[in-house]
């Protein structure tokens, strides 16, 4: 079973969630042609693969699409779990859409924000297992969505991290709170003040990733894993994942306002703009070559 | 010397402890067979060997007899360090005896949660130096025990874990803060959220115990182990282990009764008593296999 | 360029830091022969090493001229780095002082006991990618020094540790943190209890250093590391330092004043006084053979 476009336009509300999904309202209409769900009704697994090309990043459109999408599957008795993964299989995701963030307008600014942080907290807290199974490189917001799973397994050959100082932003702090609650404060310290990108082996050596599988097996390794989180009882596991996780997402939620005025604020700083910019030139002289 | 059964009808009265162990006055009669206490005056080290057939179950009765043998050694000035271990070189300790979970009496379960609290509060601040020295499986409320010790020798060829989950139980927040203390979140989410029984090679892998020694060599190393921790003045590593696990011990104290009752609760509901008597009837065919 | 007494003489008047190193007005005469400076205008990186006989050992007098050079370090927008290392390779530092806290006088102490805070402070909190190149023992507050670096490269050959324990004193709770922060808690329960002094590949096995290299090519390799943290820009990195340090430091802004109480009681109790004698005369005797 394939849900994508056809299946969303049948949706009509949505049950409000302690931690909805901001935007729903509004973007109901929106195509989702950029994720492709395969649910497999016998498993209760849905696989969800990123497919906004070229490099999966997330703008407020595709966040918010993966948001509808999270509170469908947390809504849907039959599914369990989540395998994240990428139709793409060179780059898992380039993390933010640098354009939502260069020249913005403020409003859609803060939007943007908030649908990232929604996206966060409905992947950190799902009552689902979830399962990243990084098939290409996973930069920043990229490296934070695998983060937020319950196990991350990754192909070799790719890099991953949390590298937003190398490009003059500041990881905020429930990026790096994700990083210490995987790899320790050591790593995390090191890792995102060096903003680095790490190999797949570098993050397997500090825990960031649990696995390292080949690109072609990764899918069925992932299947696999998750065969041994759905033998526990659902709400067993759930209840033990909320009750580590909480303290973590309760410091965002009680920081949300403070925490979106903060990044609009910085972003729009004129350096911060200014590097931003230069930062794109490098890009697209890049691409030109 | 041997302290046993008459040893402790000696025993009179108790100073009242910061955490007293509860329900020491309605037990003090009860007999202390189920324990095997050899304290070295000289070197004043105490080994307990959990002695409670078939698989050292906690009931609410052998935890008492616990607790109150830890006050005892809390109390005697002779003795520094405490190891423990099993009386039966197959099994640790089959953690909490379902039995006391199965149809159960409300005060008699919410006495039976506190005595465990107790168990779990004065031998994670236990002023002795504490060496688990694990012989055998050691499943939930083992492994927990284990973990509340300051250091966890492990004998190859058996299993440990907090496997709560895979029973439909929520292991409660001093169980999952205990493993996180020990092996990190990362760790202590997987092996929380799926109920890992982990071999004593992936338990030493993560951290969750310190040295993999053969069975019949784990008690010398122990004793070993023990000496260096007897090597530094006993206030000054009391002080210290005091400060690092207080923050721990403070949040269950805060929470005690929350704790019970939520114990209560959960385990009194249809279908967790369903899904026990289940589990119980599984160990039952088992058994007569 | 090297800065010493002469540079020092010049510095009039000192602004005002958050966490203003104490003792800085009556101690602006100090001779600071004791450390060592080379500053590379080029690079920003200033390499500082300690430079007091025997052992630089810390008393109240060095630790005002570290904390003179911090804060000049600090208010230098040229300088962007500090390598911390020993002109001593045998020894990176002995520690604190014994002789500050045998006999002393009860001000002098609260002051000398202020000046370690405030070193801690500026060094745990310092805006400077801050590498420790440990080239000699480290034990105690040379430990602690390491720890509130950014990275530690240590020569092999050496012992490190928070040995507080080992001379019956209990390390303060930022001593503690920090090493926990650094090999989370498990191993710190261990290390600070024990008061374990480790060798270099011990610590590094438990995180406690990120790289061991030989003592002759320790600078050039933290030259080297160095280039990496620089290539950052230098407020992205310092305000994901600060995120992630904070914390802790606040925890002991919050108490300095109780934890400086802490400290004088605890030091002058006879108890402690008896047994630092007996350790300061079995050093002697040491001395003598």
């Amino acid at each position: 079973m394939i849900w994508g476009r056809r299946a969303l336009q049948h949706v009509k509300r949505f049950k409000r969630l302690p931690f909805q999904p901001e935007g729903l309202h509004r973007c109901m209409s929106a195509a989702t042609q950029n994720l492709v769900v395969e649910m497999d009704g016998k498993s209760g697994v849905a696989v969800v693969k990123l497919n906004k090309p070229p490099v999966n990043s997330f703008n407020l459109e595709f966040l918010t699409e993966i948001n509808i999408l999270m509170e469908k599957l947390e809504n849907d008795k039959s599914c369990r779990g989540l395998i994240l993964t990428s139709n793409n299989n060179k780059i898992f995701s380039g993390g933010l859409d640098i354009m939502e963030m260069y020249n913005p307008q403020p409003d859609r600014l803060a939007e943007f924000w908030r649908t990232l942080q929604g996206m966060w907290l409905s992947l950190y807290g799902s009552r689902l297992a979830t399962i990243a199974a990084i098939n290409g490189h996973s930069p920043a917001g990229g490296c934070l969505t695998a983060l937020s799973c319950d196990y991350r397994i990754m192909a070799p050959g790719f890099t991953i991290g949390l590298n937003e100082t190398q490009l003059g932003i500041i990881p905020p702090f429930w990026f790096v709170e994700s990083m210490i609650n995987v790899t320790g404060q050591r790593q995390a310290e090191v890792c995102c003040q060096k903003g680095l990108m790490m190999t797949t082996e570098q993050a397997h050596s500090i825990g960031l990733v649990d696995d390292v599988v080949p690109g072609e097996a990764i899918l069925e390794r992932a299947h696999n894993e998750m065969k041994n989180w759905l033998k526990v009882p659902d709400f067993a596991r759930q209840l033990t994942k909320r009750q580590i996780r909480k303290p973590t997402m309760d410091r965002l939620i009680a920081k949300r306002d403070e925490d979106i005025q903060n990044f609009v604020q910085f972003i729009t700083k004129d350096s911060v703009q200014k590097a931003m910019g230069v930062y794109i030139d490098q890009l697209k002289n890049k691409a030109k070559k």
